[in-house]
């Protein structure tokens, strides 16, 4: 019953496997090891983008701020929805990264921005000439922090509004397979066919042990990142280890598979929480990921037999009045079984 | 016969056995995790530091650059041997890092920067008030880039000159574990006793997958550091399995064991190629590390063998003049086997 | 009839014949020149604060951002209102001078941020530890950017609020002599005996060429400003002509006197708008800048003429219809003449 | 008798008159005033570039930094002679506009930069791959820092192999008047028809306020240029002051007859020290600055009549040996007189 965060669960086995396999004898370091043209190639394959560079770093705030930095000059805005990663949970990484870009933020519904919000935060930007911050690109998070899914169409119409002023478009996939599992789009439906310029490809949250990739579809820029890259210390000297997770990921859809389970029984969940009396969903989760509201006596009782999960709030202590309603996060991983969520979702029914 | 770098070696098996250990069930993400208690307070005893704040990262650039960054000013210089890692391998991540600090490079015989150049380095710096940049900290390598090491005894001369001016000490320690193996020193001795403030104490080179710990002797940066490692990306969600590689480094004396190892194969194949005829080492190793020339017929047997290390100069190619001497790096490592070392040797022999 | 900005009004002509002064003989460069010592001592009685550091640049975003640097580190927020001179006028200045802090964007009616918003604000910002934007600092502007004053006393209070959080508090002063005027506060009661730390002394929207003070109350950062003044260009070699120009404006009150007859003329123009029918003002100015609505006929009637200011939205051409209000910016300065606002008056009213 | 710097002597009367006459009413701000389109023209027309992007700014630091943060990106290089204002005293302008550039110092007899020289640095670096910094750009200083001058043709040389690196090519014009009189040169020959890609064209020294100009040959660049600039505080708002200066400078060849003031007393002073018994020049001067040696009690009885020059060394004292030679450096400016000079020559002659 460990709903605390996806980026909490184990290695998927396959992946260990994968490590121990790499893990034998000598191999050129720094990104020239031979399983990392396997991985070129299979993500090419998966994106259907013969041309596109891919790169692998350890982090989702370095494959965000990387893409960023790339594609934003230093005296320009990203424009982002007011939840998203990189505004709420980078420290700042896009600002260091980019030296001093601007992030502005766009509301909208359940974590999304929509075409009209987009459009209208871009139009009453950079009215002041040289005076103020100019436009400089589109930040979108599949799924989204509020857990609900952009489809391939929504990232596409969002895509055209950027394109309207000129600019390139970022999609923070950290669960960018929960996406294409909720949604069913393609990889490249869900990126360049829908006007996405960079996107990070997450594998931490979903059964890696620390890496993501960085799929850029044009490469005009792709020497640029690899210096980037590695003035940020982000480039490995022992990349195969890197590489073979990432391979192990790709190989026979191990990505889709992992992140379809998660899913399952996130929606397992999902059901079962707007199912119990008292309990609410905030909006309706797309994947593995969803906020939901329960009685303090629901959340006491889960808690007292071990459920982990993050309860927000000024008053989260288990003493106070049983009926008080309190918003919690819930995260299913691949390695959340069917048998966790119905013992939790038994506790909170009593 | 991989002598390319300590960074091409597998990963030790008592570290793969840890990662899977490491791998059951769910940890808290961000360096929560319960392993990592045991990492602080196992590196706190090893350097005898009981206050010590002790972070883990992935690459040794990152370690070095955060350290600089966190005792050098933007508008300040740190003063390295000209062969510094931090100068040449690092693509300007310590500008990065810092802010666009500065530089100052100390020459000084096979890699080692000697008191009174030190001192006259930093006397000639910072005479123009406002005007220049000012004089920020001092950094040394350990094992030097050269393959000589300090004693604990120069670090501290080393170090008393940099605090005659005020300032700071970091000390690259990408190799430490090989320092105190070539010098007897304890890493106390090699470090705080001996003047230096923060250490880069480096496990990928020396058998980890990719870990190195920053020890901060003084904990009055801690929480800044914390900031600046989220900031750049360098805070791993999954970091228990940078807990584990680092817990069974420092278990049972591994980290010195690995390091004994590879120095012991690289004083047999340094004492190997400087007996053999029309071969010279450049500076006499102290480690695992060596520079030494070789004929061209001599690279030519080892390369026809599968021999791999780095070739210098711009007529690398094995077709030229055999009796040509071709200036080469070797580095052993931990799992540089005294049969390769010995295969090698013969071949050079011819 | 000139009305679009007080940075486009003339040198006082006590400042022209300081500069002349000036111009005799030479002078030691890059702030020795002797008339900085005058400066110092003007501006430390002024505000009463005789350990104050004291320093010249040439531009208003140049205060802002040295004092905003030296405060708020990169990983941290400043927060400030939504129309904040910083966050809507300098072109990410404050980002590249901090190294990449955040703006936190804070409402509040007529360009004045509430203790209450204040406070909401900040207890809502830096809730994940290292995950996020730390609080960093405070900035307000007087006048602010609608043309209303902070008294003191609401100085004060916001301060108070920044100070609960441990937080410095900046004060954006472009037209600070104005906000005096405005208010009747001495400079002390302006600045640090209501908790402000650094203030940017208003010059050139008040008579000046280009000159602007920062006044650090604190002078423990006195070097650290320099340095960063120097590398970034701001320090000038010919200082004495930036030292004569706010000698001049600090002798015999001239400061105060200019800002006086910008605040009259300003006021004759708003009480003169607000009394045309079909006319309103937005806020009721404070001082000499101020937000007016005016049928589009007004504008053309004055247009016509030759009166100069800015007209907002989307359709400002004067050959719609006649009836249409359209909004905009009226600036008085110190040249400003009340023949000049009574010719306008009249011909907004036809 | 002041020879401290060129920047320590007072504005040209020519321009204290311009400035006088711009005074004159309103003025649009931020470089939209009638004057700088006069100084566009006039600019071009001089340098034979109708194309050329011109700029003003108040310092030589901030020409310098703009310029180079325009041409050479964060990784990269800036190739320089050790002496270059930009490597010495600018506090780490370049790093700070650059955001992390390094400065690559080149030797040179006489602060000049040879093509062998700079070849020998330029194929020495960057052979790391994405390893080491990359080569960014090349800047050179006329005058010299050392007081002596490059032909147009030496200029020439050292472009030519900037672009067999394919790099840009940044020319620190600080004194580039007295350059253009040392050697005859036009500003084309001196600039783009060299292959010089930027110039910082100085007016601080020669007579002028606090102007530089930033002229850049391609204007693609031009827009990004006004960004940079505007981000770092530099445009200022009260424009047509510095407009005013540069359109008084270029007017009638005022700019080259300050210089030709300048570099005639700067030359007569330099035949006078050479002529001298126990003088000695460092190497020829060929404008307005130079570098001697004097014995001590020369220096003594200058100073003891109030000559002004920065005396180099550890023990200046006009107390001790009056025979030890003691070296300095002189400055002549368009206000130097001949009387000055011979005055000075009779006293270090005793």
């Amino acid at each position: 019953m460990f709903f605390v965060s996806d980026n909490a669960a184990p290695v998927a086995p396959e992946v260990m496997a994968a490590l121990a396999r790499a893990n034998a004898g000598y191999a050129m370091p720094y990104g020239n090891d031979a399983i990392m043209a396997e991985v070129r190639a299979a993500i090419r394959t998966a994106f259907e983008a013969p041309e596109a560079a891919v790169y692998l770093v350890a982090t989702g705030t370095t494959a965000n701020s990387l893409a960023l930095a790339l594609f934003c000059p230093p005296w320009a805005s990203v424009f982002c929805h007011r939840s998203a990663h990189i505004a709420e949970d980078e420290c700042g990484a896009p600002e260091f990264y980019t030296a001093g870009a601007k992030l502005v933020l766009v509301d909208g519904a359940a974590g999304k921005m929509t075409p009209a919000g987009l459009d209208a935060a871009l139009a009453g930007a950079a009215l002041g000439g040289v005076h103020n911050v100019q436009r400089g690109m589109v930040s979108l998070t599949n799924i989204t922090e509020k857990g609900t899914a952009y489809t391939a169409a929504e990232v596409a119409a969002l895509a055209a509004v950027a394109k309207a002023y000129g600019l390139p478009v970022h999609l923070d996939g950290a669960r960018f397979a929960n996406a294409l599992v909720a949604t069913g789009a393609t990889p490249a439906e869900m990126t360049w066919k829908a006007g996405v310029d960079v996107v990070s490809f997450g594998g931490t949250k979903n059964g890696l042990m620390g890496v993501e990739a960085v799929v850029i579809f044009d490469p005009a820029k792709a020497w640029e990142f690899e210096l980037r890259r590695k003035r940020a210390g982000h480039l490995f000297s022992k990349h195969r280890y890197l590489s073979a997770q990432m391979a192990a990921y790709m190989e026979d859809g191990l990505w889709l598979r992992l992140a379809a389970q998660a899913n399952a029984v996130g929606q397992r969940l999902a059901a079962g929480i707007a199912a119990t009396p008292g309990c609410a969903l905030e909006a309706p989760p797309a994947a593995n990921l969803m906020f939901a509201t329960l009685p303090r006596a629901a959340h006491a009782r889960a808690r007292a037999e071990g459920a982990a999960y993050y309860i927000f709030g000024t008053d989260t202590a288990m003493t106070g009045d049983p009926a008080t309603p309190l918003p919690a996060r819930f995260v299913a991983s691949w390695s959340t079984t069917a048998e966790d969520v119905d013992r939790f979702l038994a506790l909170i029914r009593g």
